[in-house]
């Protein structure tokens, strides 16, 4: 049997279809019709469902399920996509779309960050846990959690937003309008900021020179590399910043107890000059001696298609 | 049918028999037999039970489990207290001791706080609940998870420390270590000693009249009831409390969206003083707008009994 993973950006609409050994046998990308909206969306779903189903020899009478990750939230039902900006949905009810075209086929919705959570489940860091969290660090801090094994999608369905735990109360503005969120000291983007603010108030680190002092050169791969190479202000704007995320990771570890922490987006190319201080920092704040392995998330470009695959198989565990 | 749900403390070792209504139709306290240790602590539990049964006209046949719940971590089996300062229990096989007494009955342990969010599940604030969170604000801040329906005990059976997620990544030092728990803001303690450094700051406030300057007479009601009567300097202290509990509260629905966020503890005995800020709070504060409850825990003294009488049913569920 095959499983149909859909993962909806505000670029490309990326349609895989995945084996049962969970590997991706055909996969298309084709740019997200956002002028056709819901409607054409659903049908080019379709329409690649079958070009890729025909290439790989299948029917619709092979086909286990169609799911969708989209980026956005999702209705308790996951019927209705009631927000995803970047697509212009807004009480989207794409479920009911797609399933116009595949009548006699299960159609599952979710989140993309907890989509991403499943594909660590199905086929990375997270194969065997019962607890596990992924934290994505990137324009934003998203996430999903992995609860009994299963995706969880928060308790009354609202999902989970790991970004926006508090983290310094009354500290810096949240773009979700708090004071202090995790998001606004462990995304790619407060790594950035915090860099652009080092380079202002040193104007001889190596963050100008890096730069030639421009703010919109600035970013945190910049502040990373200047970091590796000893460059003073670049290394307290890193510390600092391992130091956050080793408190966000450690919260985790203290409420669930997760066996895993898998950590994705942009920033883990910085790997051991990362997760080895992150790692050290966590064992010292984590309140149990013996707790979870804090790693790099795996499952990169296909975490979208993967984890979108698996939500009918995760939905009837 | 009766459970047996034991409640061990420093003090008292309190053991209730608990009918089929969670009802607690008879109930004993006797002092601990601190210098008796657990061998003598595990014959009490057993002489004291067959008591119980006798006077509610039943016999061991009756009885579907022992429950006990003790103030310290358990082994991951659930059989070994690892530690329990205040009882004097470290590395007490307190299981294998009750078995001894009751070789034909379960017999379950577990944690304090654990067993509390149990009594709420099944008796109280979480009734119908799949997805809720206790704080219980005293000397520190304990509390207990329940995902599932069930109590979560760790997703490595370490346990859930709600008080030590970081709330001010950096601030006030904790009694864990690390600086800026949740417990190191939201207990009673932490109330108490904003109450006398605020004392101390403000020679004419009506906290140094109710207390006469003296710090030993300072705790968390002096400071709510002169909050209550508008005194300037109580009032502040006790705002920064709200706004640090409301971020705690907050950041656990922004991670699991729990259906019910119960307070416990003397603290909640300043009734809805604390709990309509408490609320707003929270609400400005979560990220979504259709949130769970905040409540007051309602089981107080009997959590112990009816959540160690509970075990066995939450472990076959």
């Amino acid at each position: 049997m095959y499983n149909i993973g859909v993962d909806i950006g505000g670029t490309n609409l990326a349609i895989g279809l995945v084996d049962d050994s969970l590997n991706i046998v055909q996969r298309i990308s084709v740019p997200f019709p956002k002028a056709g909206g819901g409607p054409e969306t659903a049908r080019q779903i379709w329409q690649n469902t079958m070009e890729l189903l025909k290439k790989a020899g299948g029917t619709l009478n092979d086909l286990e399920s169609v799911g969708v990750v989209v980026p956005g939230s999702i209705d308790a039902e996951g019927s209705v996509v009631i927000n995803a900006y970047n697509l212009g949905f807004h009480g989207e009810p794409l479920r009911q779309r797609i399933k116009e075209y595949f009548p006699d086929t299960p159609v599952v919705l979710a989140n993309d960050a907890n989509g991403a959570a499943l594909a660590e489940l199905y086929k990375g860091a997270f194969v065997g846990c019962s607890t596990a969290a992924l934290l994505t660090l990137g324009t934003g801090v998203g996430g999903g959690l992995i609860l009994g094994g299963k995706m969880f999608n928060g308790g009354m369905n609202n999902g989970v937003e790991l970004g926006h735990m508090l983290l310094v109360n009354g500290g810096r503005h949240c773009t979700c309008g708090n004071d202090g969120c995790i998001e606004a000291y462990c995304s790619a983007t407060a790594l950035k900021q915090q860099g652009i603010k080092a380079m202002q108030e040193n104007p001889d680190s190596m963050l100008n020179k890096r730069t030639g002092g421009k703010t919109e050169r600035m970013n945190a791969k910049v502040v990373i590399d200047c970091a590796k190479e000893g460059d003073r202000a670049a290394v307290k704007v890193f510390d600092e910043y391992v130091d956050h995320l080793g408190s966000a990771v450690a919260s985790l570890i203290n409420l669930l107890d997760c066996e895993c922490i898998a950590i994705g987006g942009g920033v883990c190319g910085a790997g051991e000059f990362l997760f080895a201080p992150l790692r050290e920092n966590v064992h010292k704040k984590s309140f149990f001696e013996n707790h979870g392995r804090v790693v790099a998330a795996v499952m990169g470009n296909d975490a979208g298609i993967i984890g979108a695959a698996m939500l009918k198989r995760d939905q009837d565990k």
